[in-house]
């Protein structure tokens, strides 16, 4: 893998996009909920909050779990149709994050190399990206190019291959526990963001190197992550 | 005040309700972001969620100081408005955290005195008690009945009168960092649930004796809680 990017003393970054660069992840949890209730299943709203940022399919393996109830196929097929349905019906209230259009166009003035890497589908993700206004040729892997979701490490390996990056000189910035695990996974260097809901601890002692409250904080100490800009 | 309570050797306890004894505080947040929304103030949601729990007003001065962005008499009614009518919409997702009503129960037939001290006014806290079943007499302390919200201590000292115990002998349950403070400021011990969605860090932060996940796990704790019940 090529590594003049790291020679240059310009590492490159790896963005989860609910809750890290837009304002979705409680439209997220909520959606599970309704999806959730309408099939009769009783499960907290805080205990779907810690899971989403998960692919669909791990998000539902683990409320199995915790439900102590089995669904079939066409169940687990149903409630991520009724999800789908009840987020795009809260999709309006989405935004981007405070900082995050400014992040990523400092990134690109930089020269820092960056990919977004969700667990969720294309066709939902390309939405999002289109409101942060970064061009059109932004790198994006979705839950499609990769074996599994987070926090297997597989999306942000891909990520790094796509911008041909060394994987170990990759900064994750996830919002939630399973982007920090997967960073992990990955061996890239983890970077926490409050902007999910999550407690600063439940990102730390999943590994976080820094953790910050959202875009325009992280961009505020952006030296602290190995970039040279006079923001 | 009396203290034949305290002579039994059994606490009384102080109960927050949204986040605390009904799974609602997600439904809550949604709510205020619609308001925001619909006055273009644009607040992250985590921000929201961190500030529910207190009382409307203390939450828009809150909202205000971090936006920047001073808001009219008119516009603070408006606001306190477009919450409530956006809640009531959500309102039929709502339900019981698991193991409330089994708490409650427990404690009256252990004759353990209790009350519900909610920051939320008395016409949306008696629909929520109601879900609860338990009883028409339940002791409930609203918005109303003090002169500040949370995390001022008067809905906790109001209870604690109430119930006519000592204050120094009241346990304060609760979901969020606002209910500890105000119970430390009333010079109760505070315990802290996960059910709302905070972090663990933050409510021991914030001065919990103990974080438990929901009602279900402090019941089966409840002796450290000063409370001998075979449960």
């Amino acid at each position: 893998m090529a590594h003049d990017v790291v020679s240059q003393g310009k590492p490159a970054f790896l963005f989860d996009l609910d809750g890290t660069l837009i304002d979705s992840v409680y439209q997220h949890v909520l959606a599970w909920r309704e999806a959730l209730q309408e099939l009769n299943i009783e499960l907290s709203t805080w205990r779907i909050h810690r899971r989403v940022g998960m692919s669909d399919g791990l998000i539902l393996t683990a409320l199995q779990r915790e439900t102590g109830r089995k669904l079939t196929k066409d169940e687990i097929e149903r409630l991520k149709k009724l999800h789908n349905d009840a987020f795009l019906k809260k999709v309006d209230q989405v935004r981007p994050l405070p900082g995050a259009k400014e992040l990523l166009q400092l990134l690109t003035k930089q020269s820092v190399p960056w990919a977004i890497c969700t667990s969720g589908t294309a066709s939902r993700a390309k939405e999002s990206v289109k409101s942060l206004q970064a061009g059109d040729d932004v790198i994006l892997v979705t839950r499609e190019d990769a074996g599994h979701g987070k926090p297997f490490p597989d999306l942000f390996l891909a990520g790094a291959e796509r911008l041909n990056v060394d994987i170990n000189d990759c900064i994750v910035v996830g919002d939630s526990v399973w982007d920090l695990l997967a960073s992990r996974r990955a061996h890239a260097l983890g970077v926490g963001l409050l902007a999910g809901g999550y407690g600063m601890d439940e990102l730390v002692q999943a590994g976080a190197y820094r953790v910050y409250e959202d875009p325009v904080e992280l961009t505020r100490h952006i030296d602290e992550l190995g970039v040279q800009a006079s923001v």
